[in-house]
């Protein structure tokens, strides 16, 4: 680490064709700062990974907070190497059909593959992924959800990628081809992954206790810690940052209003909640709050890059609205979500890759754009339900996806992991703490 | 998201004076350095309402958790709106008068602004607005406190900012024009706050319990969770990095010396707090360690560009000692300031702003540039304590600010969220339980 | 704050050497793009300080977690201090024996100093520090503990740095010159702090109860809070992005493929761990995978700018196993380190030396390289070790180290700083609201 001189070559003092040498020079410093943004983006966006944790932890009994975070910690792990082994070259390889990538697996530093690219690109695949994690939150196993996730990220997510973004090494992904608007990823990333989710909850059915068993009415289960889903949002959004401002791939001036509408929309849907609380009826809830936040940012991730901030603005309100009715859509179905991650990336990802087309600047409410914008939302929807939903099913007949309900009740901090969250506070302390001390019986993989 | 195309034109390779085209291509890179730079900074200080509600949260009894969180949340969320439509203009708009700026309201694309400064400048006047929130904890209703925040953000701050930052879109600030120096805000925006949070809590008056009814004796009312206070108190440090380097405005390298010089003064504000407890009686309190460190960077906020590291250390030190002596001067009025952000925000802003003319580099102790230190000082005091006093009383009469003695006791969580922050923990969990499963009946709005 | 003009001046309009001064001012924005990033990057490496403050914390008993996140809080402090005073000189200042730096003391802006670069160090020279206290957790004198960590950031830490990173300006450190490689401090920071830690952890002791006074089997002492040691494993997971990837000292397009190659050892660090639990018997501790992750990054320190990612997640996934390997070995020794800090940044650290020398890109496994590596590795220990047996011994004898043992049963939160982390919730709550309301009689510096 001694401080290295500066690595630009003699810049041409001594060419022949002055001028062209200096356009290189400047391409070299550009291409340095677009790095630059591209991996500080990333590590906002990896940072969204303890924001996802915290809001899930939070947002679950004290009995599985270990559960939660693990679930989380462990997706970013397997999925980023799963990502690098396949999942990139599937989404971004050469895409002779528009269906799929073909190269560019395992990926090495010799080829012609910008890391920095990879690297924001692994953070990506890790968010959509984790979606799940909260949705499924309390009762499903550890191992069947890290396989499930892990096809996800290496082949559902970056399949679908493919035809939207896809191309990176040559080809033409369909979708895009016939101009579908995803900026930064309402479908492609946050649909994709609640899609996912959604068969995930069918599957697994909801927690014990969630519905009346008599009545089907919906009880509240509430999470053991509204601090740290508070905090869990403030890092999402700053997570967004990253998020949807690297996600030009360009470290220039228009990451400015990017980011600008990225926020506006954030507060907007927030903002939805709020002044529903203070001219309606409602307690105004925290969770509430952040998740209309989160599906405000949602929703502007398509069309962030496209749009007058005034557009932004009611994107993100209609956001905030779009989840309060998914939510309660979700619950008429009996679908227990634990983190309402369905109606927050699912509803409002779809609502926002519409906006994205709707609010187009400079060319709004052109009907052919909707139209094609309609399309790719109904195609993210059939490609990851179905495909998640056999995934889910399958690990669920073979390897067992739903817990054994005594653990369930038990939590799942104790019999998936032997370890509490809280052992100094929790009344279950005293009988966990005797798996901890004892060897414990009930061993990952042998649960269920 | 496909990769882009370097967005660079064909640089001047056919123009007829190349030189000049080369200027303005270098121009255009280090414009989108100054742009990565900004929005990268926006982003830390954004996270800096992370920091507040951490700390404030940590303050507050457990009971008043959920709605401390909530007003920090709601506070950004409300704020950058309102900002956005009317502060910014305010503040930065063509300034004729050198007292307000005059257009730029409800900011658009095709406006000459940028957007990347806008956004920055958003999360500065959230800032100013949350440093409110701890201040009034655990006894002010929330409703009031919004309507009283949004009027601190569109207006209080924003004029006042007018006379010192103003002008970039014409026209000169008078007290900027005078040689008054407040590089990020010591002033401009933390004593600002910190006037605003000392008329809020002249006019909601102290916390149930807090003074001895009979002696009038200070009594500690321990924060619920020390834990996260130094989580917010280095998330706050972090996010000063953005709030002190951003004020540049461009990326380049001025941004050293004043983040070491941010460093340092943080350091030694902690520092005269721990020497003091080494060589001195008090026992050496977590939340008096974090709040010097504040004080350190509140108070080199205004000098960070323009001083030595050495005197950056003085500077931070003194600020120290200024918090402890201002927190006790605080409760001898019968001040109740939950996390003494008067002391840290107010009047270690004032001695920084004092110090960055003392120490101004080549240019020490000058009478002159004191004296206008002093006058700045003076003046915010004023505009911004009497003009909050007058709004915190008008919200207090015709809206209601002080909550009512009962939910006071049973906490705001339960009576204006009718959610509670741990449920699985606190005692209070078995009756707040009831407020959620039966419709409760005291909701926003509808309290005191 | 008002927008700063453009700062590059007229741009060799007018110079009779167009070339040159095109050069110059080229130089000058990769300058500013090099800044930007080294001060992000150190505040990055910042934040890894919260990160360790919340691992440790949630690692420990709740009675002692104020006194750990002081002993974070108060390491930064006093610590950049001493760095910027004498270790930043001690290390990197003209370096002309190779064995330690001569001048650059007490930093002034006048300096020819890189003054983001010094911010950057010094962020790093607290990190060293501050692994010990995590392991010397639960039972060490605040006082003690701080004087020792003075003494290793402003001695032990910059000397060894100068003998592999020093000569930045001037001179020739001895070990960089026999080609030992270290990118970004596997060796000078982690094995360094850990060497330091062991050697605290033996004059110490452990943990009463730790170990079964009669049959010597070790004991768990469960952590209070999982879900901050998740919480801290991913913030230093984050910083670790600003603690390799500032170390190129430059912006530029290398930061790429050195945060991939961070980002996969940390992946297959923690996948270690679970597939260990997937395929084998042991339950799967949220503890292990998060020290799993850590030990990747450690590992991968010095070699991320050298290595391909197939091997970046080879050396991450060793050292997984290395750290489980040195856990179990510390227990055989009766060693308690509450965090495993010598396992995680000992071990692995110089596991992680030792490939980058293996796996040195372009000419692995190359004998002269590998035993340079070892004997760095070698010279880190018997430096770093014995110093800090010096160093901890003597302020065991004169200034005291261990708590009393009263002490240590009520916990340091109590007796050394009259504060606790969670009134509310705690059962110790009772008794200590008593040291708050009447005067604290045992205070800092009075212990033991």
């Amino acid at each position: 680490m001694k401080k290295l001189l500066f690595p630009l070559p003699v810049f041409g003092l001594f060419t022949l064709w002055p001028n062209l040498s200096y356009a290189n020079d400047l391409d070299l410093i550009q291409n340095n700062l677009n790095t630059i943004w591209i991996v500080a983006a990333a590590g906002l966006v990896f940072f969204m990974q303890a924001g996802f944790a915290l809001l899930e932890a939070g947002s679950s009994r004290a009995k599985n907070s270990v559960n939660v975070m693990m679930k989380n910690y462990t997706d970013v792990c397997i999925g980023s190497i799963a990502f690098w082994a396949i999942g990139y070259g599937l989404m971004f390889g050469m895409n002779s059909t528009g269906f799929f990538g073909e190269n560019h697996f395992f990926i090495k530093l010799t080829e012609d593959v910008d890391l920095g690219f990879v690297l924001f690109q692994t953070m990506f695949a890790a968010t959509a992924a984790t979606i799940c994690s909260g949705a499924l939150a309390e009762r499903t196993q550890f191992r069947g959800y890290i396989i499930a996730s892990i096809i996800i990220i290496g082949f559902i997510y970056p399949v679908f990628g493919s035809w939207v973004w896809g191309g990176a090494h040559g080809g033409t992904p369909w979708l895009a081809q016939m101009g579908f608007v995803d900026f930064a990823g309402s479908t492609v990333v946050h649909s994709i992954g609640a899609w996912c989710a959604l068969a995930g909850i069918m599957i697994v059915g909801s927690r014990t206790g969630r519905f009346d068993p008599n009545t089907g009415e919906a009880r509240e289960i509430p999470g053991h810690n509204l601090t740290l889903v508070a905090l869990g949002g403030f890092i999402l959004w700053l997570g967004w940052f990253g998020f949807n401002g690297g996600s030009t791939l360009a470290g220039d001036e228009s990451v400015g209003p990017i980011l600008l509408n990225t926020h506006l929309a954030a507060t907007a849907g927030a903002g939805a909640i709020i002044l529903r609380s203070t001219f309606g009826n409602p307690p105004l809830l925290l969770s509430d709050t952040v998740n209309g936040s989160l599906a405000g940012l949602v929703g502007i991730t398509a069309g962030c890059a496209s749009m007058e901030p005034l557009y932004a603005l009611i994107t993100g309100f209609v956001s905030g609205w779009v989840y309060l009715f998914a939510k309660s859509l979700m619950l008429q179905f009996k679908l227990d979500d634990v983190v309402n991650a369905v109606a927050v990336h699912g509803f409002a990802g779809a609502w926002g890759t519409l906006a994205a087309g709707l609010f187009y600047m400079g060319d709004m409410f052109n009907e052919q754009r909707i139209l094609v914008q309609c399309l790719g939302i109904t195609v993210a929807f059939l490609w990851a339900f179905l495909l998640s939903f056999l995934t889910y099913g399958i690990v669920s007949l073979f390897i067992g996806l739903r817990t054994d309900s005594l653990h369930e009740q038990r939590g799942l901090d104790a019999t998936e992991h032997a370890e509490i969250g809280y052992p100094e506070f929790h009344e279950h302390a005293t009988y966990t703490a005797n798996y901890q001390n004892t060897e414990s019986t009930i061993q990952l993989g042998k649960t269920g």
